[in-house]
């Protein structure tokens, strides 16, 4: 199935209006509000960060979805503060902000659904979003530019907007799938990445669209790692406007496989766009005894600054791979573990497997590569995305809100 | 209790020996074989790494002592090469070093206590430390100086050598403890920190030192992260010649605490040394439920890359501490935590507590300071100490073995 990323022509998905504006929110001064709008409504699932201490945006938005039944008449997002640890306080401030769009849209706030992203801690001048919201609502087009811009406007330290869609057809019917993230650093997703929105025309129950969006998540987004840290904002909105006239019913497969590839996508160009990362690392976790003893060990892997770091010297130190398989709590036998770095052999039953030392740093020195790690246990498999820790993340980092 | 560092003179214990020699392990020429003989024998305890994968000298070591009934002869720890993910070889190899030692001093090998440290995954030369061995036995001596050598010889990394001692008087009659460590990556102990060797001529069986030791572990080196890094090859050894002729039966109390400072001194200088480490930082983790709960959370703070990159900073960024306070796992209410830097309450109630950021982030650019976190569930405690993650950190790992 062919996916269209940021640089090609989106599959615009019927029955979905967009718009974006500057409420100053951001210190730079950009675009830092996204609106989303399904004139006639759309059904809708949502999965959330599991972070014990959850954003404000998170806690009303399953709150609004619970209380209308899945159902979305408009999203609305801000950039800049994240509207977490911001108490009371911080939950009155996006109600306010869902209620005022409800008002202008003439529809009751729990159709609403709201998502901020930004610095932890900071109370949310939500009155700015209050008074860009006749304007949002006003400029709201069905456009493929308008959808750019959403994308555009939901980027904190993100190099750049990401984008992927696609369409298939169903008895002479076209379907589309148009999904936009935004993430860099934070990025560890237990259920859900930073802040992903996925748009379709087709038509279906949030009980379905549900089911897709769990099976999509739980080998994209949560098959990520940039730097372990898991948000307090995480967040995966999927909406069907039925627009195409197609019912799930009919599309179930082909839907569950479009979405799942915009997923893939979307992760994907979430860890390339890591901060300060230099290379992305693919690693294929096989003969684990279950999926999830497979992302145990990857995510080890994935987190070790020790590992990470020797990613971004482009260094074939399996040592330090395996001592991390070996850290991730799983009682494996590591005489049963190999290790490939592209083609090179690097370990074989826990050991050294001599090896072209100069041809393997080559190899790493592309910007993206894979990494395989055959446990020798089962059948399970796994494909996990991760990046190098380096000196650029620490700067980036190092000097956020000062 | 007074606790000497290492521009202190040491308390030597009586009924050791202590050399060091250049064995050719270290690339970089320098003193790499630490070599401890107690001549009457010591009763000894040891706790180790508890990653699945774990060195050729843990298992030995381990073996070891459990025939020898906890009675060890002699101790040798190379620096350079870890002896890990070496297979059958590397088994052999540590138990070829031990028979040579064994023979030399006319002991079986199960009284020979082997110990390795350095990179993973490349054969060591054994026949090196073995050539070195009758040098070693031949120089041993009972001074400060061989000690201090002792100390120098197992470093990698570190850009100082750990030594802690102490002495108590029982009855007239003095007793010694010293410590010696290495560490300062890959240090994130479960259950202990790198390579941790202490001595003392009190007189005791291996059973009583076991309890001595798992308590002094739990709250030093069970307490400290540099990058949450557990190694392969983490090694804890205490020793009692006797040689004070003072029994544990008289000085539990008092050997209990040096004990307990001496490693505490030691773990405070590994994290004090921590691989570009800038900044150490002394959690105090207070309300908890447990000290097992208390544990988990300072863990979680101590290993985000968001929270220590902040460290690095100077950075206020309590957001950043409450977030990883969530993603610990530890199901506890965010609107009862409160968060101090130094005296400054950033957080009440979970949300911000209006603070001089400026005063806050003079006092972060301290080289140690305090975090104290309380969490308004109960009554447990806990000291933590961790460091903050440098780009020096990056530049040291990311140029390691190539």
């Amino acid at each position: 199935m062919k996916i269209n990323g940021p640089a090609e022509p989106i599959f615009v998905p019927g029955g979905f209006r967009w718009s974006s504006a500057t409420a100053g929110i951001k210190a730079s001064g950009r675009p830092d509000v996204a609106f989303a709008e399904a004139p006639l409504g759309a059904s809708a699932a949502a999965m959330f960060t599991r972070n014990g201490v959850c954003a404000a945006p998170v806690v009303v938005g399953r709150q609004h979805l619970r209380s209308a039944k899945g159902r979305v008449r408009a999203v609305i997002v801000n950039a800049g503060n994240a509207n977490c640890a911001t108490g009371k306080h911080g939950l009155l401030a996006a109600k306010d902000v869902c209620r005022a769009v409800g008002k202008h849209l003439e529809s009751a706030p729990q159709f609403i659904f709201p998502s901020s992203t930004g610095i932890i801690g900071v109370p949310l001048p939500a009155e700015r979003l209050i008074n860009a919201t006749p304007r949002l609502i006003a400029e709201a087009i069905a456009t493929e530019d308008a959808l750019r811009a959403f994308a555009s406007a939901i980027m904190t330290t993100d190099t750049r907007a990401k984008i992927a869609s696609t369409s298939f057809a169903v008895r002479g019917r076209e379907v589309r799938i148009a999904g936009v993230a935004k993430g860099s650093g934070m990025i560890h997703p237990n259920l859900a990445t930073m802040l992903v929105y996925t748009f379709s025309d087709v038509a279906g129950c949030a009980e379905e669209l549900d089911a897709h969006l769990k099976n999509a998540v739980g080998t994209t987004f949560n098959c990520i790692s940039v730097d372990g840290d898991t948000s307090t904002n995480d967040t995966v909105l999927l909406l069907a406007s039925g627009a195409s006239g197609v019912t799930l019913d009919l599309a179930r497969k082909q839907f569950a496989r479009a979405l799942q590839a915009i997923c893939a996508s979307l992760a994907e160009q979430i860890v390339t766009d890591g901060e300060g990362a230099k290379h992305v690392v693919e690693l294929r976790i096989e003969q684990a005894r279950s999926m999830e003893e497979a992302r145990t060990i990857a995510r080890s892997i994935a987190n070790s600054p020790l590992v990470k770091t020797a990613w971004a010297g482009c260094d074939p130190n399996w040592g330090r791979m395996l001592s991390s398989i070996g850290a991730s709590g799983v009682a494996l036998d590591p005489a049963k573990v190999s290790i490939f770095i592209g083609s090179h052999q690097v370990c074989r039953g826990g050991t050294l497997n001599p090896f072209d030392e100069r041809a393997a740093h080559a190899y790493m020195q592309q910007p993206q590569y894979g990494i395989r790690i055959l446990l020798g246990r089962g059948t399970a498999s796994l494909r996990f995305l991760s990046c190098d820790l380096t000196t650029d993340y620490v700067r980036i980092n190092a000097d956020y809100s000062t």
